[in-house]
């Protein structure tokens, strides 16, 4: 996994080009409107660190949605997040359809993406991840709540979205525009929503803070499941003033800040 | 733990000898038949891969099966997975004997592979594993069965194999081909069967479908242990038809990309 | 990540700006006085090893008592601990305010350190960090007691700090100094405290005892949770005299140079 | 960590100095006879492999009997395994106590090792461990038994050293030959025992068996705990005949020749 450094006179050529079209090593056009370049640049980075995270496998995937056009939203093609580039990033609209005539494959889930940024005016950024520890909630029975300090944004017991009612006997995937807005309608008004069977959606107001909710719903789905196996129905959950009140945090800029830096370490 | 990779006069050099026998560097003849070169390439990224993801340990083995001669299939001689390479493929018949003379050792339990390509001629590749999350379900009396998308391959609860039934008390190892063919007759026409005590057999129509099926296996008994120490009796299966129509996935390519590129960059 | 390595004549540089104000690389004074950079240094890699171990992530911290002014500490700055320099740590006061007008922002939860050292003459360094398998104990009501030999220092089951004793509703952060009194009032004369829902204060009489407490205390809660699990009521504790007579061990010296060679290894 | 590779001019060298006193980077006296040379080589080997594995903490030792002496052991001075080298291998007798004159410190539990030499002449190399997964069986009032084909060397439920009934109230460490005796009586004739709230000695008849004894041991733990956690009463435990059988394996060739391997691309 490499990341994205310039150095010297590969500095002053990206500025140069800022209002061209520019061309991929592999020929493809860049989907990313130039005034968009530091949204793709973010987002590259965010494919990397949630694969470094153990919240993407190679089949989660991760978008944000355009400053400059707010009816559309960057994702990648359908390649494992964690050996996305910039070149890989597809502008879509919400119906999970390109919008340059980009002819590159897309990830056959998009429509999770387009159907909540549809739905959810507020949603600036979207997970979609399959990590064990949360997928077991999925398929348990038991709500994941939120219990600890960084999870607070996960406010109560996520809803669990059931495909059977949607779709009936399906691959489990979310095909097209019809399932995406069965999910989006069980997400509400939520910061998430699982699965079943399946994995997770998790929404936020940047793409910093979608990645340091993602990790840290794992990090309590662990403490979670620790904690019920420990203490069966003593298990201290938080009140929902406190979930509500420990919510915001730091926006998870200084998570963003350490991953950043261990990816360029790398 | 290197990758094979070729640029210029090498490339055209491994061109120019398509046709010879190659000569590996401790002299051993090569067994691939110059037609088979980029399948065994392909075995020993897969040896890699899975040793990368924790799927094989020293012990496990993973092979495939001729193209150019169905009656044959390819695996490594008795040495880690992890530090395989092209000059420690062996060619065998169903027999699990080598088929050009090669006198390298071979794995004890290579009748694992000669017994089901016998038995199974829809089977292009077997892996024989033993992740502990898996191991653990082959001595629980509980059957492993799948609950999470990527693992709808494994249709229901898996068969187990138990040696004790076909050999008495043994070293718990498939040492020869009556063994080998009790556990081809275990299997059947699954797609995976555990060994009690042991590991796991896993087979698919390709190279990247039985190292992606192996792995999720994997991810598919950790959810499900999780779940079950959580749920009790109310965890939620996939019914058989959404297993049945989430067993292709996209042939694991996604998967096998990811990894290879994860190799490539170590 | 990298460590802080002087050879030749870096050494000697080193030793001749003894006496001087040094200047980091960002212009920002260095709060250490002179007669305090080994602290400092050995506190830079107390940082880098914790969150190289998984003690730390992005938002634990740990501080060391100033030997020159004993009313003093030494804390980074408000950046996560696998990524700080010797120019990223603070002088503060038991007030938790800089001493010597450094303008940089500092942890929110800084209170914690300030109102500990204020409490407890005999504490050299503090830890705060949020292990997962600690934080489960710290809701599952289930005492936190020591069983294996490396976490005698623990001595009984650890007190469990409840925030909303001290101040009802919260954020569930330690964001000002009648909060800190009130944790540091919890933790007592004990060697740690768990906070419910967030994670755990370790204290100790120097930097290389609270490093391999708070690592060994992680261990503890595995083993224990394991045990409990497996064993219910049955579970052997260390008796009171076991734990004392184990609880001061080498000064966990050993694991502080294992963990300082790792690290240079990087 | 670096390995120790020679090439050329340097192997050459290291024949001609064979007879010869050698001196190591810090001028200690090399304690092992020019004869024991290789076994000191390998010795540092396991050192190292048994820390990249998670078998050794900063506190676990590795040792092995003396070719040249039967009654002499090769042991590394009071450092973390994982960063031992030549030079910091001690040769003890019986009583634990160095024979050229070696004035390093020793690790204060050096006597398991030398007690069990003297009590078992079978016996070529000792591992004294902690890993978390087996140390909660050491606490659990659950025997570890064999149930996975790589452990049968444990042949049956292991015994539990409680030092409460050899030494009363301890720090827990065999800190003397009267608690190293009373361990090697608890071991008997058995390959391994656990030590409450502890760890776990392993011993074989060679290093690289002793090696793949603990972390195959380690293995066995892990799916005994999930195994019973899952299954309850209805676990399925190798008989002993099949441990019996299964308990030479390959000698662990195979995993020592990975673990090698993977030291030395590091």
């Amino acid at each position: 996994m490499t990341t994205l450094k310039m150095g010297g006179a590969a500095a002053v050529a990206a500025v140069l080009v800022g209002s061209c079209i520019l061309l991929a090593q592999n020929g493809q056009r860049i989907a990313a409107a130039p005034t968009d370049a530091g949204q793709v640049e973010e987002l590259v980075l965010a494919n990397h660190m949630l694969t470094m995270n153990g919240v993407l496998d190679a089949y989660g995937h991760v978008s944000v949605r355009s400053q400059a056009n707010p009816n559309h939203f960057f994702l990648a093609r359908h390649i494992p997040a964690g050996v996305v580039t910039k070149a890989d990033i597809i502008e879509y609209d919400f119906d999970s359809k390109p919008v340059d005539g980009n002819t590159a494959t897309g990830y056959s889930e998009r429509f999770i993406h387009g159907e909540i940024y549809r739905a959810r005016p507020d949603v600036m950024a979207v997970v979609h991840c399959h990590p064990p520890d949360v997928v077991a909630f999925s398929v348990s029975g038991i709500p994941l709540r939120p219990l600890t300090h960084m999870a607070g944004f996960l406010e109560g017991p996520l809803p669990v979205f059931e495909i059977r009612d949607a779709g009936g006997m399906t691959d489990m995937l979310i095909r097209d525009g019809k399932l995406g807005r069965a999910l989006a309608k069980t997400l509400g008004d939520r910061p998430a929503a699982l699965l079943r069977g399946h994995g997770a959606v998790v929404i936020g107001p940047s793409l910093h803070i979608v990645a340091g909710r993602s990790y840290y719903m794992m990090v309590n789905a662990k403490v979670q499941r620790d904690a019920m196996l420990m203490g069966g129905g003593k298990v201290i959950y938080m009140e929902p003033e406190e979930a509500r009140k420990a919510a915001s945090q730091d926006g998870y800029e200084r998570a963003w800040s350490l991953w950043k830096q261990q990816l360029a370490g790398k």
